[in-house]
């Protein structure tokens, strides 16, 4: 810890927020890369090949329509808005930092997703015939989903850093993700069709690592900044209403065709729906006329999608969902009121949008209810055929048992918390140097540092 | 008369806005029951249980791409997004509303659609091999059909009453919903695609009885909050096209495989865009300018979609949906000039949305038009199979002629009416006892009755 | 140009901006024609007729998946939601013109898509049986596409017309785009799946033209409105986003079934990814101290989508979307810095939105980039079959060849740009009769002209 607080102090130089040279630098440098390793390694996989149609007759596929692409493609949209207006939107709360909320959004999402292909086509889809990547709908999906931890990291430090230190977050979070993902779901088998761990456990944990290692102990300074005005407050119910309907198709997005995908609409839909309950229930109980806070009901109402992402695409079963969502409804909206105060007290981690009640607890639930469902599942309610394509107990799997996987879901848990966790530290480390441009602390949560904003003062 | 008089003065005590023991009281103990009832009534259908893989052999079904889920998914999420967005931000417009408009919808909403599969499915899904209800991705779009009735009604008290008095509205809403859909669809045998008589029929009625029951003598004192500002309109024409856009998805979402579908998508697209000029002519022809106003085009250019939705699904004819949309588009403006005003002074019904202009008149047009077009079928426009196949005249209608047909529709339309008014009136009683925290009349349309809103007045 | 002059100063009366006979005449006249047209004229097609079930066992269709509906109706949506939300909210940045930007961008879109149905029909699916255009889920999507071209129109006369002169504009436009759109895509057999050409090229030079006739000198007693307020450029970003989201829908609606549309969306997805990232760092550039502009952001993000669309569905190969992408955010936000104020200044063409930057020169670029794709194209690249399938080499056009394809390409490009040049200087000669009822200089750009806003000067 000494040797932390020295490096903090070491860090600890007068700011200057001008990123002229670095951020256009930054992006031209990491986009020709982009081109240079996509124009190596990135081809159209066979379904999005023009080749599609030899390629049929000789697999005897019947129809276009059994292309993965109208399987897909719907879900890949609902999530594509999840990311950029869902998360964008979800930020713009601030009462002077939307335009930082939705634009760093689409800066990190478009570079990220171009990281990702690369990242996890290495690691998942390399054709070891030619080794190229072979990306089509699937792969779009995915990049979408890694971006989302991105995303929910820059929920925990929004408004306290620039945009260069948010491509460098994006840069190592996209990295990290593609290892602890390969780990989790190819090494370890764990199941996780809506990332309740590799995605939100992981990208909260990273998040709060960094702010923790980021933390401004003059942040009061910039403390009048920190709230919303009305419509900011309406802006930012775009994001949650966006992120809320849609996340039926986030969990669903990969899951297996057929009753897979659409067993994990159905659970989505329904934890949703109580989650909706409870943190507006605890919202009023918890001030003295049973008012209701618009900051839990933007947030608090999205935690049991969180929730039921690993086990979205089990037998869950509808009422499992509506205990899942009643829980996390009450446990998220008791994290705004009590645990996000006490972190910023005692544990000296900032958390602006608070991922740890929406992101980082109800992911760690949803890794147990996925461990747990997965111990308890039996033939009795799968089908012989069910379970094993359900848990894909095939190949090397083929002699896994469900209460073994309850093991393996346990760990694969772990392992993202690692990486969200020591992940965070590291990078957190290199966020210190002073060479990033980020704001002074008394100019933190203001549009005004890095957006041309003339009139700005005069209107708010 | 009388009666209702001095009930209304018996229910007229000193207000008194705390709800902070009902609504939580109200939440846990219905979602609590919810999850009760869905652990013994409900469970996953055929197609979206894992036994799905032996059920597609068993019943030589090619591909999982014939999972209803395929079919109807990109519907539902439409038919989402018209619920949670376009309702919720429809009613936006309100200056000092926003946050209840949003927040209420969304509370309605999560609570109503848990509550409606339970209803809907004890009418429609139950099996009768194990006494369980069945669900899939249609019950989920029926879930949303019926709560978007409630929310309907939600339109005419806007502003005038407490989320309490909300969730009981709700709670009897879908209740009476599920009972007249039974007779409706089937008793009575009446088609209803797109839902004018069961949907928006039964919900308008239903909000204005209860709106006319709830009647408040003096809420000329909360007036100056009735308008919005240049913002709140903005928001709420997010509400309109989110709304607009998607009602081809939200008339066909339940309609039949193929040609159904693709039907009911152009025809609501047709009538929807000749429902934008008329609308637009009427509103510049009722300023002395030629000025147009917000409320207009808000609103009356959704009444196409409306009047069109029974039809929908039905050989209306291109030409027939230019037809329906451009009356209605004249009738709801005219109804927002001349009737709303009217109801109010005359009749004792404040309507805060217009819902009489936007689904009430729409809504019984929509029913007249389905039973004429129904009654005018023949198997030179329907094709033999096709006839049977649009109407349904299978197991035991074989019999039905389409002239019948038409004799049924206006049946299910009266049947519609009966329940809107007569339940609103019974459920409007209900909410008039002094119970439910609902605000007192110099402080409606105002958030800050049942939101934190510190910052709320420094700056509107 | 003297002749020009003369007839600019013939038209320059005092204005009158009384539209209260004008505009409610043309929406009840044209509407009217409308359904007189669609009467005579329009029919279901096979797929949406109910004569579908017996069209599918005549056909040996083996089930309903095949309908087209079920391939291109998830798209279609998503090119709705970008007609509607994302061009009306993307103009919705002036601080006074949001009404007019969301509510005419309604009028136009609802207009000009019953007239595309008509104008396309006749050349594209006039059904030679009977005389009548048969329309399903393309047609819409169709005429959604060409809607598009008047709305980019739009976008260079925001604020300086009255809507009965955009009923006009879209008038004339969706009748030319139907004329170039079938000289471009039939006689010459280019393709344009996305509408690089067809939609972007033409629709772009088409406003600016009507722009340079329409020229104001003393707009700048306006120039205290052209400019945004907080809140005005959140709103813009709602369009931003779901055009730049819903791009791949567009540019693969209409494309191939199978890997044509699986490529043409995975094209456009990169190809804007890395438009986000040159347009931020040109735009950072561009400042003093690196700050961001809203208006770069807002605009030239998208530029990538629009300049992918020819080559969407051929074999571009991923890396090449990039750099499309990489050149045209350069370019486009360039455009913004130094292009337009040239225009305003030397070449007397005022474009409120900078469609000059967004749609004009990524189209050309996009067009250009289509015929050296196509000109490139090979039987190693597509495979034989790929090849034929790709660029619809069948019928009298079995004998082309790539290299050919190519020129066919060029002249495609060349079409539209004089039917938006020529067509715009001639509707705008007509735009320029002062019957109109346009707005004075000095009262442009305010919502206060066309709408009933009697709170308005109180607010902002």
């Amino acid at each position: 810890m000494g040797c932390i607080q020295s490096f903090r102090q070491c860090c600890d130089r007068p700011k200057n927020t001008n990123v002229r040279i670095s951020l256009p630098a930054v992006c031209f440098v990491w986009q020709i890369a982009m081109i240079i390793l996509f124009g190596i390694f990135i081809r159209y996989n066979e379904e999005s090949d023009a080749h599609w149609i030899e390629h049929k007759t000789s697999k005897n596929i019947s129809s276009n329509i059994e292309n993965d692409y109208y399987f897909r493609y719907p879900s890949f949209q609902d999530v594509h808005v999840m990311i950029f207006v869902g998360f964008g939107f979800l930020m713009t709360f601030l009462k002077r930092y939307s335009f930082g909320a939705v634009g760093f959004n689409f800066l990190i999402a478009g570079f990220g997703l171009q990281w990702a292909l690369l990242m996890q086509g290495w690691f998942h889809s390399l054709d070891p015939m030619d080794g190229k990547i072979k990306i089509g709908v699937e792969s779009m999906i995915n990049a979408d989903f890694c971006v989302a931890s991105c995303l929910i990291a820059y929920g925990a430090v929004l408004g306290k850093v620039s945009p260069v230190q948010l491509m460098v977050m994006t840069l190592f979070g996209v990295t990290l993700y593609a290892v602890e993902e390969y780990i989790i779901l190819s090494l370890i088998h764990a199941r996780d069709a809506g990332g309740s761990m590799v995605i939100h456990t992981f990208g909260a944990y990273y998040g709060l690592s960094i702010s923790w290692m980021l933390y401004r102990p003059n942040l009061d300074q910039s403390k009048h900044r920190i709230g919303s005005v009305y419509h900011s407050d309406v802006f930012a119910m775009i994001g949650t209403l966006f992120l809320w309907m849609f996340w039926p198709s986030f969990n669903s997005a990969i899951s297996d065709h057929g009753d897979g995908q659409h067993r994990a609409a159905i659970n989505t839909y329904l934890s949703l729906a109580a989650t909706v309950l409870t943190a507006l229930a605890i919202s009023s109980l918890s001030q003295k006329t049973g008012k209701l806070d618009m900051v839990h009901i933007q947030n608090a109402t999205l935690a049991g999608g969180v929730a039921v992402g690993t086990a979205a695409e089990f037998m869950l079963m509808p009422y499992g969902s509506l205990i899942v969502g009643f829980c996390c409804g009450i446990i998220s909206t008791l994290g705004y009121i009590y645990i996000t105060p006490f972190m910023e007290k005692y544990l000296k981690i900032h958390d602006t949008c608070g991922i740890h009640n929406l992101h980082a607890m109800p992911g760690v639930i949803g890794g147990i209810v996925g461990a747990i469902t997965a111990a308890a599942a039996s033939e009795d309610v799968y089908g012989k055929e069910g379970l094993m394509n359900t848990f894909d107990f095939t190949g090397e799997w083929k002699e896994m048992v469900p209460t073994r996987q309850g093991g393996h879901q346990a760990a694969g848990l772990c392992v993202a918390l690692c990486f969200g966790i020591g992940g965070g530290i590291i990078v957190g480390c290199i966020l210190r140097l002073p060479i990033w441009g980020d704001a002074p602390d008394n100019s933190c949560f203001d549009d005004e540092i890095y957006w041309e904003t003339a009139w700005h003062h005069h209107l708010l």
